[in-house]
């Protein structure tokens, strides 16, 4: 009897704690992960600082690219605003970028028989070189495909403005496809037009929507061609340029911009962290880009990802959250033209051999957020991150997340990819954000308060589950 | 032999229409129903002329509230763009409509020992009497619920202004449930402050955030009480004169508006039709309201909805879609300040017998899709159609409409339902709406070209696939 008696407390021994732990919904205090859940998004809508921070990045500091004095004032206003969140630890991760200054200067004119003179919206690409003081003047190419201009004659090409006219296909619903589909364009198009001799290099606008923007973005030149400068035109001039060359063939383009690379510049990733309280060694990053372009206010192109990011931390120190895995929220410096941030991270990470278990970056602008986009390494796992994901679909879906799906997690967090991190992207709703993309129209005005304060609690929500039960 | 080879015919016979029948995606010319869908969202993304309608009633007809000119305009551009579409019939559809009029002024000042004057942005509720020309001028009671202002002390009320400050909860993730929950401030305070013997009512807005619009909204007479006059503040407004209620208590309200209700003016609902090539008896109706508040230009509420059921229409012509079952898009008048429009519409209806089988209204505004809200007198009719409607998930979810639940329809169909109508209503995304909704910011620009098509092309689709299959 005594024996059985024994054997019946040490069954009950293992049983216990299995009961304990197949019920991880029940909280010691009573609350569920529903109740967590509903507090989170009950905070994020009435006492986030998300919007505020937003105006002061978009509005105050403004545009930032790597290696302005704009770009170093967000070092520093976001260490100061995670020191501000009273967390375990904030500290700067250095890093060397690229400058690139876009000048004083930017100048785009169609002068043509058919029509005198038409000032056109331009701005160069990023790292594209400038033309000399007084700007150069030659023939117009268009044409629709990288493609198409390979198959060009040379000598139609050579001394002419090469004008690569590919639209984003609107017929997408999902405008990143859209976009996907044409930013090869932008890096591809100034090398593969100077091999053929052209003097300069231009681009329809990569927009959603037809409108008076210029969209810059980033550039690249092959190792030994000329470097031309590259520019965008606003899609409506492109249309207007287009047509026009179709009644006068012969028309000339003048294009003057003084943009120039400068000697690489010393700046920072930003990161806080909240110690996990009992696997401190298993990271859960959350993250977005510092950097912006400086045409704009980089409101949603990412200040949005940066106040998502810090919002997550806040949330949890607001609602007393003691996360059981490290919550870290990194603030990366120059996902916009080199990476540079995202690669020193993921050195770091990768020397420290600490334990990253999911990183989810919101690099898609500040709007309704719909989802997630799941990116691992390796499809398989993809699919077994889904699925436990599926586990809390009715969470997810009493806040409207109903976009779970195998997608892009984001330019800063890729490195980690190939580390073996699970990697999330933030998906909010698409439509807009080709609209503000890259142009001086992404400001904090288009950003709704509401949409951003729903996306940082979106990542809150998930940063919490996994913080607490891992995958 | 022959006998079982009779038999074998007979089976065939049988068998083959099954078949025939159970295999309803594949179409005659080999189309099965994704390709029509795709085709649908492929027209509506690039050679939709919904954004363009929407331009034109928006910003060249502009406000159109029941009675005005601009409503007739709005009737006779809705009978021309329907008769454009080259459909087969297009008739208009008597009603009369409350004339309610703003008048020439509108003015609010708080008067205080603490702070001097200051004006207040404000604006008439719909139906409410004006003051005298010179206005009027009362000390204020502040309350929080309508509840409350039924427990005060009637004099501690006589002779004054009430002011209902009551926010809308930011808290819950739908805005619309919101709103729902203030809704009847708006409908009874006037009344209840009158009961009381107030000399006015003014109401904080109902918005989602803190802004310097006032949003007007239609409000009622209880039979037999004074009329006193009845108006909303901006948000900050209020919060403002909450806070100097603080500090002065007696401090005054001044209130100018020379609104009237004239008598019933003579309007019409805009019908344009597709007859159904097999069922022709059976009706789809898709509707918005053409009517607006007087303050903006209606383009979220309800130009959307206008536009987006005109383009129904559209995209089945552009596309050759020839409905088996007849697809009727109905422009309701008076929404907003009478809904004698969808009273004329069932009226009809209900005389005709004919038979309809699904309303869908668009009167949420032209944001991005997420799915629809279905709404039937009857619950477990409402779970039925929701689990037909979920047989096409992959086809919706394709298009980013995930949200399939019990909803609101709309108020213009909402008389249908009650004859057994199956409602349905387009749910974009709501986080915005409320930012615009009566204000003078409910303007075109604040429409997305993308999210209006899309909007289109799910209400096409769905009455679509119903069109072709029934429930």
């Amino acid at each position: 009897m005594a024996m059985r008696y024994t054997s019946f407390l040490f069954l009950l021994g293992l049983i216990l704690p299995l009961l304990y732990f197949s019920t991880p919904l029940k909280k010691a205090n009573g609350e569920n992960d529903a109740d967590i859940v509903r507090k989170i998004y009950d905070v994020a809508l009435s006492e986030s600082e998300c919007y505020e921070n937003l105006r002061y990045l978009a509005t105050r500091i403004g545009a930032r690219l790597s290696g302005s004095p704009q770009a170093a004032a967000a070092v520093e206003w976001g260490r100061q605003t995670l020191e501000k969140l009273d967390i375990d630890s904030t500290y700067l991760q250095p890093c060397m970028v690229p400058h690139w200054v876009r000048g004083p200067k930017e100048q785009a004119r169609i002068i043509s028989s058919h029509i005198g003179f038409q000032e056109v919206n331009v701005c160069a690409l990023g790292n594209s070189v400038g033309t000399d003081k007084w700007g150069l003047s030659a023939p117009v190419v268009e044409i629709k495909t990288i493609d198409e201009l390979a198959k060009k004659d040379k000598k139609a090409v050579a001394g002419k403005i090469v004008f690569l006219n590919a639209a984003m296909d609107s017929k997408l619903v999902n405008t990143f496809g859209a976009y996907s589909g044409c930013v090869k364009n932008r890096y591809e198009g100034p090398s593969t037009a100077a091999k053929m001799g052209a003097v300069a290099f231009i681009m329809r606008s990569l927009a959603s929507n037809e409108d008076e923007w210029p969209h810059t973005g980033n550039s690249a030149y092959e190792e030994g061609v000329t470097k031309i400068p590259a520019a965008a035109i606003a899609t409506r001039d492109a249309t207007l340029l287009s047509g026009l060359l179709g009644k006068d063939p012969n028309l000339r383009f003048y294009l003057n911009m003084q943009c120039e690379l400068l000697p690489d510049a010393p700046s920072h990733n930003v990161i806080g962290e909240i110690k996990g309280s009992m696997y401190p060694n298993e990271v859960i990053v959350v993250g977005g880009h510092l950097d912006s372009w400086d045409n704009g206010q980089g409101a949603h192109d990412d200040g949005a990802g940066i106040v998502h990011s810090i919002e997550v931390l806040h949330l949890f120190k607001k609602l007393g959250i003691k996360p059981k895995r490290t919550v870290r929220c990194v603030l990366f410096m120059n996902e916009e033209n080199g990476t540079r941030g995202a690669e020193a991270y993921a050195k770091a990470a990768a020397a420290s051999g600490e334990k990253c278990i999911l990183a989810i970056e919101s690099d898609a602008g500040g709007f309704s957020p719909r989802g997630f986009g799941i990116d691992t390494a390796d499809s398989l796992l993809t699919a077994r991150r889904l699925a436990r994901l599926k586990e809390w679909q009715s969470l997810f879906e009493a806040y409207n997340l109903f976009d779970f799906r195998a997608g892009f997690g984001g330019v800063d967090i890729a490195p980690l990819k190939t580390q073996g991190v699970t990697c999330m992207g933030l998906s909010p709703d698409p439509q807009r954000y080709f609209d503000h993309h890259h142009t001086p129209h992404d400001t904090f005005d288009q950003v709704n308060k509401r949409e951003l304060e729903l996306g940082a609690a979106a990542m809150a929500t998930v940063t919490y589950l996994i913080s607490e039960y891992g995958w």
